[in-house]
């Protein structure tokens, strides 16, 4: 029995892990040059090189596939900062946002896997837990200036995060831009005064 | 020679208006009910008892269509609020962005179109100029609240209007949840409050 039969045995470096790695690559790879309506699940297998069988098997159809390549970026996430400030920290987290929108192949496979989840519901189930986990990651950052009196308590700490994200996506999905340093010091500043001024208070 | 051979010539009322009108209505509805992909010429010309032929002058191709589309939103759109403070008037503008989201039909629309301007160039331009266009309309209260001292003089008034509009699309796109009265006001707060802390001084 090899390992392909049981998906629950994930050894790091093992080949179960070695077949994820190849598969959501090539996903990645498609969704980022050709959008998700070329998503095809033989065609993702042909270009990792691993059987058909394996990868339908594993995934089942397009969304198991773009669900589990956002949660592999959930795992390779950055861990929030710890600079002592609010502002520094969340300058820290627009430019992780700023970074994955702008990077040529990740702000592509956000813009189409975005684009899907508008009218595919498990793309977009799997969109927010992504959301979700980066949100309360990056979480802490807030309960701890609140903590030190930078801003009032009762602030809803992953509204201040999301407040971050929200104009540097908006630019990117609406304008067509992707942010710069520049959007990125705009975001960051802005959620911080906005909860100092006690705008993210529940 | 009638007035469909004349495109220049739109008479309120007359026929050219009458067809664009229900040309516009049924490819409203198409876009809202089955998504950007379904929208097709033949299809809409049906809906909307015109001839196809009308419809494949006047508008060409999809990316007419939905251009057009977004420009009669321009047209109807609802013009800026003048109410003696920076707080009240993007306020009214975070409620109207919050009413257009919220509205089942215009709702799917623009989730339909965005999706759609991550991969249509023609799409994306037409949605580009739709934002411009309501940004600004918007724009005057930001000019206003400068002449008032209300915030620092060079204050982009653009970047102001963007920044209510961008928590609310956010929460639509990457959660699916249309934004609620609660994401509106702290929407318009929140963007007041770093007018005010001046973190959109050019």
């Amino acid at each position: 029995m090899n390992e392909d039969s049981e998906p629950g045995t994930v050894r790091p470096g093992g080949r179960t892990a070695r077949v994820r790695a190849s598969v959501l690559r090539a996903a990645g790879d498609v969704l980022a040059e050709r959008g998700f309506a070329h998503l095809d699940l033989a065609d993702v297998a042909r270009r990792a090189g691993v059987g058909k069988t394996t990868v339908y098997r594993r995934w089942g159809a397009v969304a198991g596939l773009v669900a589990d390549l956002l949660a592999e970026m959930v795992e390779e996430s950055v861990p929030h900062a710890e600079t002592g400030s609010l502002l520094n920290d969340l300058k820290a987290n627009a430019n992780l946002v700023r970074r994955t929108l702008c990077d040529p192949r990740q702000g592509a496979l956000f813009k189409a896997v975005i684009a899907a989840a508008t009218y595919d519901e498990r793309t977009a189930q799997a969109l927010r837990r992504f959301y979700d986990a980066r949100v309360t990651e990056w979480a802490p950052c807030v309960t701890q200036a609140i903590d030190r009196g930078e801003v009032p308590a009762g602030t809803d700490p992953c509204e201040v995060i999301r407040a971050v994200s929200a104009p540097l996506y908006y630019r990117l999905l609406t304008i067509g831009e992707p942010p710069d340093e520049t959007a990125a010091e705009r975001a960051a500043r802005a959620a911080a005064a906005g909860a100092r001024a006690g705008v993210y208070v529940r």
